[in-house]
């Protein structure tokens, strides 16, 4: 880990001033310079934690969380980001999920966030909703706050859409970015994000998504590859196209994991539903139609069944850079012979990357926090400078 | 929002001694200047929070609350209450709603009080029940305080029970007063509370209830309005008539909603299920009779469906004082073509009075965590100087 | 209570240094130093709170606890006690239990960590898995803290496993020390540790376990008495003869309520279920037999109907020295006549220690309080005098 002073050179070099009250939907809303603002005070704010300092920038506020999906680790991730800031999280239990009804969420919106300074909003599972959701539900807030109703306007952080999952695969990268050194050394690398069996369900696509759309803004050869029909959404592989176009390295869709692993530096072998399958779920959930759904289920299954050898072995492994690249998963992984008979990964993979894998996830509490604190304080700088500077410790003795 | 001083003003003049160490069950337990007192330190909490003070008065401490009724709104409220005076909201989940049972009861209230300074409980769905359940357990609390096994007594506050809902309607007052610029500027204004045809369930009797009893101490002309045979019970409305004379405005009973609504500045149309079926309803409850609950229901449902011309029409709304009375509802309502086909409430009618709607709302957070302000602190006047000239803020930076 | 600074004197006195950055499973795994450091601390912290003074050592941080069983007391004390201390308490809900997976164990393990200063889990149902669960579980802690995956190693607390439930029987234990008057003055003393019908269920052997594990540590006579074929796990029995032994106690097992009520100075009549059906139960639910579960539980309290005159009754209660042994239980108790037709105990012997039983409870909270507060402040004794010491307040006003 780098100095202090370090963090706040850097960040006085970028220029992120749009974060301020402003809201976090998908990666490729913001600047280079945004995402790498967020990069440099989610470590600083690591920095300040593990120097036992106070990262406390409330006395009284609430963080809400919305999770139309089960979740553990980001609800978990979402509860540290928000105590650690001194907010504290109160989870909206919305046990029925429902496809967004502009009125209602408009209320909702509105009751929940009369002390609310941030909503985290997980809704991932239904095409064309989740990112309509989070939108509804905030454009709520934003008139409730132009009509005096909310005394602050929350600041909306997606925990996963149909589209994007940014804090997931930002701290995903800023995982990258500490084991290669710097955001720097990442150009010319190559990143196979790639898909992967899965017998457990049909799965979002907002991560594969969320990395080739954020991992092509850097220079980084990324490698698309899934079978025949699993593809994403057009909007997206667009993106990320033109970002490996500007940013000076290349985006590739394949249909041969054989050729994305070779001499990647970076893998990201995992599963999801095909966008089509997904875009027919939504039809039906909105019909109502759990039958119907139960059954694309069922041919789902089968589907994914037809593709086993989309899995990420020791002998795949070997053919990547040195046979030694850096092992990606967002977790929990369908790990063959462990949590299910034939899955994502080989056991004997997944156990050698087991503290990589470990480490990437305690990013995320780090990569939220930042999100907050940048739309919620003016002068970060200052205000980093202060809580370095201070007496106030996390534990006190 | 007036001076903060003008606040400390007002209270200066209020005799409010007697909240202190207390609860909250009922508005008509309380005298005028109490609850006068109650509106002068929810706006200057609010007033606090809007200039980025710090409005803790805690450094530890829990809020319990307990919902034998699903809730959200008025949970958020009772978590944001506490939240912004330092206490940690703990939620007691009863997910088996039980009728008051003497000594089990007593041992839950003190098993969970030991650092509790507030205990906000909401049961409503049971005539004779509601409260007792409340006044059971915090006799429990003030006998374990007496005899040492708590180091505190926690303060009850009523979030809603079978007789009363004092928070929403203190809440409501308090969003009148804003809107006709003072208490005093109330004399003489007409009050339709009035019954309306809802199709989804027989609603609790305290809204309206709590609405009569308090809006008749001010010098209002209250006009209770409902289809034969809802009555509400017969001690609150001999209690309205009561405060109506006494305070120089007027309680009258009616079963027409063109008299109620006619020259009204205020209205508040809202569905409720007769007091009469909701002691059937504890009875069958008593007895364990689930099929009899759910057939009075229906019955219930039926009853109401005679009556779907008690509903806020725009014509309706015409006739008020001007056309432009102002519309209150506790939410959520039920709106014709909108949440159902046919309901309590057109559709542009409620449009209209969003922005009001929410703003009656956002007063519960700082109703509740007044009645916990002035429970808690002794001298209520320095310690709200205090906050305001400390240089404590709720966001540091 | 004493004087703050008689706490301070004491605890200088003592050898406690073992307990910081550790974890608490068993209370024989701690020296008497070290367990007579936790009662005084609990102390302490109630004298710092009743005094009005801030208890807090942490300015963020998490508490996460883990119910694989309901709870209210248990959860409420663990909330409680991280409150005091500056944490925040999050759930984690596992609502299927599962017998401990290595890897899943893990990775949860660690996911939930990040922020987390203390993990309380509560497991108590599965012979030979409850202690297993916990040991896996912060070994991953410890294993995510060397790798640098976590910034701070979590401290373990054992809120009940299958062998010992040390925050009960230390809240009992110090409940019995305020009752006579100290440590020193329970030597000699008679404590009838006895079985007692219950038509509820069969429950954990935790708590018998836990008090004869830890009342023969200070020269009490204690007499476990129980039906024949009610046995607990032969390690704690054993534990306790050594114990006795060690301390100038005795211990002795025999299977007639009479005999150890006679001349008691403390009873504390609890049912339990066989080791052997336990362990029985184990078997089935490792297999996944819910039937044969179900089948065992109706034996299970078969058996127990058998012996229905091993109940607390004033005839045996008038038995004990003077007729007013000291009444323990760690609640809810099966109260004849209340809560079941025939229980543990006679409804009027219970009412006439309701106060005792419900002190009793009130020092758990600061037991584990006291067990977190030494396994993360470096210098117990400095920390305490500056709380004692600041102007820090717990309510401000």
């Amino acid at each position: 880990m780098k100095e202090f002073d370090d963090y706040l050179k850097q960040l006085e070099k970028l220029n992120y001033s749009k974060l301020y009250l402003n809201d976090f939907y998908w990666t490729w809303d913001k600047t280079e310079e945004e995402l790498k603002a967020i990069f440099t005070v989610a470590d600083a704010l690591r920095k300040l934690r593990t120097s036992n300092k106070s990262t406390r920038i409330f006395d009284s506020g609430l963080g809400i969380s919305i999770f139309r999906d089960n979740s553990t680790r980001t609800r978990f991730s979402f509860a540290s980001a928000c105590n650690l800031l001194g907010l504290e999280e109160q989870v909206l239990d919305e046990k029925v999920s429902q496809i967004a009804h502009g009125e209602t969420v408009r209320e909702t919106a509105n009751m929940v966030s009369f002390m609310a300074d941030v909503v985290g909003i997980r809704d991932d599972m239904f095409i064309g909703e989740g990112h309509k959701y989070q939108k509804t539900f905030i454009e709520a807030c934003e008139e409730g706050y132009k009509t005096g109703v909310l005394e602050q306007r929350p600041t909306l952080v997606n925990l996963q859409c149909d589209v994007d999952h940014p804090t997931q695969c930002m701290a995903d990268l800023l995982h990258v970015i500490h084991t290669f050194g710097s955001l720097d050394a990442l150009k010319g690398k190559k990143v196979a994000m790639t898909w992967a069996y899965s017998p457990s369900y049909g799965k979002p696509l907002s991560v594969p998504q969320g990395v080739i759309g954020l991992f092509t803004r850097f220079g980084m050869n990324v490698e698309l590859a899934y079978p025949e029909g699993y593809d994403l959404m057009s909007d997206v592989t667009d993106i990320a196209s033109k970002n490996a176009k500007a940013s000076g390295g290349s985006f590739k869709i394949s249909h041969d994991i054989s050729s994305a692993f070779k001499d990647a530096d970076i893998v990201y072998p995992k599963s999801w539903a095909p966008f089509k399958a997904m875009e027919k779920r939504t039809e039906y959930y909105q019909k109502g139609d759990k039958k119907a759904i139960d059954d694309l289920e069922k041919q789902l299954l089968a589907q994914n069944a037809e593709h086993k050898d989309w899995t990420c072995t020791e002998e795949l492994m070997k053919t990547t850079k040195n046979g030694k690249a850096l092992y990606l998963h967002c977790l929990p992984a369908d790990i063959t012979g462990l949590s299910c008979k034939e899955g994502e990964v080989e056991r004997s993979v997944f156990d050698r990357y087991l503290t990589p894998l470990y480490s990437q996830a305690s990013f995320k509490p780090y990569i939220i926090a930042s999100m907050i604190f940048l739309a919620r304080v003016k002068e970060p700088v200052q205000a980093l400078k202060k809580l370095w500077n201070t007496d106030s410790k996390r534990c006190f003795f």
